[in-house]
C-alpha cells in the first residue's frame, strides 16, 4: 500500500512544536517533546561522510546524561556532579569556552544519588540558562556573564532529596522535581518564577489533597482515583510521608489546553509488603494548570508498584487520526513495558501495547485503567522471585524517545532485562537508603540487553527493531533527513534509517553513551549533531563507581547484568559534535 | 642554494634507528629517540582531509603524557595514576578493549608526585608490555592475557620516591629511574632483567663512586668531573643523601658503542644556598655500559643548579657531517635553554646554542664545559630575584623533540616563561616536599608562553618558529610526509609543514594536549596518527588539581603563568586516532 500522505500521519500540536529555528533550547526540543529536528542536510545518502567537527572534555567521569543546549550560537553543557556549566562559543573555530560556572557544591549530595551522580541538562530562556544541582538547587545563570541571577535551594540532602532532572519551562515558570525515591523522600514537583526564583506553587505526590494541589477542578478518568485524600488513605498510616513518588524525569505542555503533564516515580520502599494499598499518587501522571499547579486529571500506571516501575518516562504530545477523527493524545512508554496512548484532555487510555518483553503484567484493562498483574511475579519477604521481566529499571528507563512527523514513528530506546527479587525489611533513617529488596538483574529472553525500536503510533505495532548487546540507555534523535541517532553503552554513536532501521553510519566515541543527541544549525548554516559521551547512570554505574563486578547485587542489582561493562568501556565525559565536510 | 642531498644531512645511526616497520613499540620510536615515522601517506597536500577515526576515554582526569604504543595490531595505553593499562584491538572496528590491567595502587603515592600524577608510557618487547607505576613499581604484563609476568617494587613513597617515566629497554634489560627531586630523594637509575624483573644493577646519582658505578672505565671529558667520590665532596656533609638527582626522563642507546645515555635531574633542595658545591652528579648526563651500569663518561649541564634545571630532557643520537667528517653526537635541548650537541663517544661539547630566551646563563664555555652564569640571577634567601629566564620548568621541560632525516631539523616544543624566585629555608622530613623556594612564573618576552621551533642541527640556527599562547607541553612527531604533529594546552592537535612550519591541519580535541604523538600503519595498511588528550602535568596542574587561580605560587609557581587555563580547557583523558578517509 502506498505510504500515507504526511497530512494523515500523527503529528505534534503546532502550538507545542513550532517551526524549527535550528536551535535546541530545551532537552526535549519542544513542549510536545518530539526530539525531532527539521534540519535535513544530513541524510541517509551522505551520513557516511559524517565526521567529528570538534570535541570538548567536561572534566568529569560520571554519567553524561545532559542534552547539549544551543541558543544564539552558544552551546551550554551541564556536567554530572559537581554540576559545572560550560558555555561554548560556536562562532569560533574549535568552540572555545565563553565561560564556566562552578556552583559551590555540597559533596555529601553524592551519597544520596541512587543511580550515579548524573544531571539531565538545562534550559535556555530569555538570556538565562536554568539548571538543577545534585545538592538540590535550581540556578538561573545570566548567559552573557555566566554569573547566577538567582539560586533557590529546593531539596534537602539530609532528607535524601537530590535533583538530577532537567528543569522544564512553561511560560515564565521553571518546573522542577525532586529525586530520592530510594531514600524515602516525599516526592514533589514545584514551579519557580523564572525571573526571581521564588516558589509559585509546590505539589506533593503523596499526602492530603491540599498538598497534592487536588481541588474542585480535579477529574480523574478512572473511579479508583476519585475520592478525598487518597494520597493518605491508599497507604498504611504515616507511610505516605516517606513514600517516594519523586519526579526526576520528563514533562510536557500543551499550550492550547494549558495543561502541564508531570509524573511521579515509584513508591518507597521497594518492598511493597510494607505499604499495602494503591500508594497514590506514585507511578502516575498528572495534568495540571501550570499557573496554579491545580490538578486536572491523573492516571496511575502502576498501582501498588511491586517492581520499582517509576512513572517518570517521557511524554510525547501527538494529534493522531483515529477512526476518522483527530485525537489529542500523549504517548508514554512506561517502565512496566507498555506504551500508553492516553487522551491528554481526560487521562483516558486510548491504547496500551507492550513494546518489550513483559511477564509481570498480563494486560492493561482499558475499562478499569488498571494493569492486570501476574501474581507469579508478586514480590515477597524471604522469597526470591525469579525472572521478573522487565527489571526495576523497566523495559525502558529515563532515556527519551523521539518522534518523526515524516514517518509517524516513535523511536524508543530501551532494555531487555529480567531480574530475581527478594523483599527484605526496610527501616527508615532519614538521608539513608530506604529500599527493602535484594535484586539481581540479567539479560532478558534472547540474551541481548538493549533494543531501539520504531513504533507505528497508529497501528500500535513495531516497524523495525535493532538489537543491541548492551541496554540502549541514550535518548534518540529523529531528523528530517530521515535519520535516527542514538548511542550505545560501549561508545558507538549511530545513525540509522528512520524508515528501515538500516545502519547508515557509526562512530566510536571515547566512552559509553547515555546522553541525549541533538541537532542544530551552526553559524555557518550547516547542520550539526551533538552528543555527550560518558558512561554511567544506573545501568553504567559499575564503571565510574568502580563497583566490584563480582557482586551482582551492586548498584541495586544492575551489576548482575553489567559485570562485563568495565571491559567494554571506560569512564570520561566528552562532547562530540559531528557534521558533513563543508561543501 | 640548492637543498643538500639527503646523504649530506645529519641522520641517526642505523643501528639505533632501524627501518620503520610501521609499529611504535617505545615512546621515542627507536634507540636514537628520533620520534620520526617513515610513513608518508599523510602529507602536506592531503592533511586537510585528516579526520578522527576513533576515540577512547581513559577513565582518568589527570595529565595524559603517555605515548600510545603499537605492536602486533594492538595499542597499549598507560593512564596517569592509578596507572591503568588498556590494550586495544586495532583489527576490529572502533578498536575495542582486549583487556584492562588495574595495578593495586597505593593511593598515597599521589601525595609524592611533584607535578601531577602523570605517566609517560610503556614499552613493548617480546610479547610483554613494561611500564612503571606512580607508587614505585615496574610491571611486565603478558600482552596476550593482560596479567603480570612480574612486578618489582623499586621506589618507596615513604621516602618521597615515585616513578612517572617510561621504562627504556636495552637488550634484555629494563631501565628505570626514580622521581622525587622535590622530596629529597637520592636519585638513581636501575636495570632490571626484562624476563624476571630482578635488579641487575643500580646506579645512584649522588654519593660515593661505588654507588654511582664509577670505576676505572670512567673518563669524563672535563676536569671538574674527575676525582674520587665527587658525588660526596661536591656537597655539604651528608647533603648528598637527600640531594635529588632523580631520573624521570629520557634515555637513548647506541648499539655500536654499546653506550646507554641516562640523565640526572636537579639537586635538592631548590634553595642552592643550602648546598654549596657542584652537587655532582645532578643535572647531567652519564654514558654507561648497559650490561653492568659502569659509568663511561659524564657531563654536567648545570653545576650547582640554582634554578631547578633538571637534566633529564630528551637525548637524540645523530651522526652529523662536521668539517667534512661524520661526528657521532647526541642532541639535548636542556632546561637551561641551551641546545647541546655532545660528542657521544667522549662527552665533549661540540656546540651549545640557546634555543629560547635565556638570561640566567651568559654562555657555555666550551673549554671548561661550564655555563657562565649570570650573577644577577643568582637566587638568595630573603630576596626576590625578578625575571629569571627560563623558569624552573626550563626553556623546555620533558616534552620531547623529534628529528627528521629528510630535513635535518630538530622539532623542539618549548616554553617562553620567566620567574621571580626567593630562597627560603627547606627542612627535610622524609616523604614531604623539600623545596626551599617561593616561585612565581609569568610569560616571557613577547607575551607568548610557548613555541615550537625547527632547528637546523648543522647550522645551529632556527629555521622556523611557531608561537603559541600556552606552553608547548606536548612532544612532536616528524613524519616522512614532511609533517610535524604537536598539540597545544587548549586542545588543538596540529600538523605543520616540516620545512616551513605552515599550518596544514588542526583539530580541537577534548582537553589540553601534553602527550606524545605517534604514527603507525594499521592492519588495513593505512597510516594512522595517535595522541592522548588530557591536560595536566606541571604546567597544567591547575586544571585537574583544581588549584586556586588566585594563588600564583600554586603548583610550585606555575599557577602564576597559567591562571587562565581553567577557562581554556577542562580535564579528561581521551585517545584520538586520526587517518585520511579510505581511498
Ligand atoms: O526514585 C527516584 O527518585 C529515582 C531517581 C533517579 C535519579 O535521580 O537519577 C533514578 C531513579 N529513581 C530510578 O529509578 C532509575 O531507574 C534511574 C536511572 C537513572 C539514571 O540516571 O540512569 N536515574 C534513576
Ligand atoms: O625532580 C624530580 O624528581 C621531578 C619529577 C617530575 C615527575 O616525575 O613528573 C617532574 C620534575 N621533577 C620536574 O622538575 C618537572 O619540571 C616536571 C614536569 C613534569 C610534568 O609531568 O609535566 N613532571 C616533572
Amino acid at each position: 500500500s502506498p505510504a500515507p500522505a504526511a497530512a494523515d500521519l500523527p503529528k505534534p500540536p503546532a502550538s507545542a512544536a513550532p517551526p524549527d529555528d535550528g536551535q535546541w533550547t530545551m532537552p526535549a526540543k519542544n513542549d510536545a517533546a518530539t526530539r525531532y529536528s527539521a534540519l535535513n542536510q544530513i541524510n541517509g545518502d551522505n551520513a557516511k561522510n559524517l565526521r567529528v567537527e570538534f570535541t570538548f572534555s567536561t572534566g568529569t567521569t560520571h554519567g553524561e546524561e545532559a542534552a547539549p543546549i544551543v541558543a544564539d550560537n552558544t552551546m551550554y553543557i551541564v556536567t554530572p556532579w559537581p554540576n559545572w556549566v560550560y558555555a561554548l562559543d560556536l562562532t569560533k573555530p574549535g568552540a572555545p569556552m565563553k565561560w564556566k560556572y562552578e556552583p559551590p557544591p555540597i559533596a555529601a549530595s553524592q551519597g544520596v544519588a541512587c543511580c550515579d551522580t548524573v544531571n539531565r541538562g538545562g534550559v535556555f530562556w530569555q538570556n538565562k540558562f536554568y539548571f538543577n544541582t545534585l545538592d538540590g538547587r535550581t540556578i538561573a545563570l545570566d548567559v552573557n556573564t555566566g554569573k547566577p541571577v538567582w539560586i533557590t535551594q529546593l531539596g534537602d540532602i539530609s532528607k535524601g532529596e537530590s535533583i538530577t532532572m532537567a528543569p522544564f519551562l512553561v511560560k515564565d515558570k521553571v518546573l522542577v522535581g525532586v529525586s530520592g525515591g530510594e531514600f524515602g523522600v516525599r516526592g514533589w514537583t514545584t514551579a519557580l518564577d523564572a525571573n526571581t526564583g521564588k516558589i509559585v506553587w509546590k505539589a506533593f505526590h503523596t499526602g492530603p489533597d491540599k498538598d497534592v494541589l487536588i481541588g474542585p477542578d480535579f477529574h480523574p478518568f478512572y473511579t479508583q482515583d476519585r475520592g478525598k485524600d487518597l494520597g493518605v488513605s491508599t497507604w498504611p498510616p504515616e507511610a505516605w510521608k516517606i513514600g517516594g513518588g519523586s519526579n526526576w524525569g520528563w514533562m510536557a505542555y500543551d499550550p492550547d489546553l494549558n495543561l502541564l503533564y508531570e509524573e511521579a516515580a515509584n513508591p518507597g520502599p521497594w518492598n511493597a509488603e510494607q505499604r499495602p494499598g494503591d500508594n497514590l499518587w506514585t507511578d502516575g501522571i498528572f495534568a495540571r494548570d501550570p499557573d496554579t499547579g491545580a490538578a486536572k486529571w491523573y492516571y496511575q500506571y502502576n498501582p501498588h508498584d511491586e517492581h520499582d516501575y517509576d512513572g517518570i518516562n517521557e511524554i510525547i504530545l501527538l494529534d493522531v487520526p483515529i477512526d476518522g477523527k483527530i485525537r489529542k493524545v500523549l504517548m508514554h512508554p512506561d517502565r512496566n513495558g507498555y506504551l500508553y496512548m492516553l487522551d491528554r484532555t481526560t487521562g483516558e487510555i486510548v491504547s496500551a501495547h507492550p513494546y518489550g518483553y513483559v511477564n509481570s503484567i498480563k494486560t492493561i484493562d482499558k475499562k478499569t485503567g488498571r494493569p492486570v498483574v501476574n501474581p507469579d511475579k508478586n514480590t515477597k519477604l524471604g522469597t526470591i522471585v525469579h525472572d521478573i521481566c522487565p527489571t526495576a529499571s523497566g523495559a525502558k528507563d529515563w532515556e527519551p524517545s523521539s518522534f518523526s512527523p515524516r514517518t509517524g514513528y516513535l523511536y524508543i530506546p530501551h532494555e531487555n532485562l529480567c531480574m530475581d527479587w527478594e523483599n527484605v525489611q526496610a527501616n527508615y533513617i532519614a538521608g539513608t537508603p530506604y529500599v527493602g529488596a535484594n535484586v539481581v538483574m540479567k539479560p532478558g529472553p534472547g540474551g541481548f540487553r538493549g533494543e531501539v525500536s520504531a513504533w507505528n503510533v497508529e497501528t500500535g505495532k513495531p516497524v523495525w527493531q535493532i538489537r543491541e548487546d548492551l541496554p540502549a540507555w541514550s535518548g534518540t534523535l529523529a531528523t528530517a533527513g530521515d535519520l535516527v541517532f542514538y548511542g550505545t553503552m560501549d561508545g558507538w554513536f549511530k545513525a540509522v534509517d528512520a524508515k528501515t532501521g538500516a545502519l547508515k553510519w557509526q562512530f566510536k566515541t571515547g566512552s559509553g553513551i547515555i546522553g541525549q543527541p541533538i541537532a542544530y544549525r551552526g553559524p555557518d548554516g550547516r547542520e550539526y549533531i551533538a552528543i555527550l559521551s560518558g558512561v554511567g547512570g544506573w545501568s553504567g554505574a559499575i564503571v565510574p563507581g568502580a563497583l566490584d563486578p563480582r557482586d551482582p547485587t551492586g548498584a541495586l542489582g544492575f551489576v548482575g547484568a553489567m559485570a562485563d561493562l568495565k571491559l567494554k568501556t571506560a569512564a570520561g565525559g566528552t562532547l562530540y559534535v559531528f557534521a558533513l565536510p563543508p561543501s
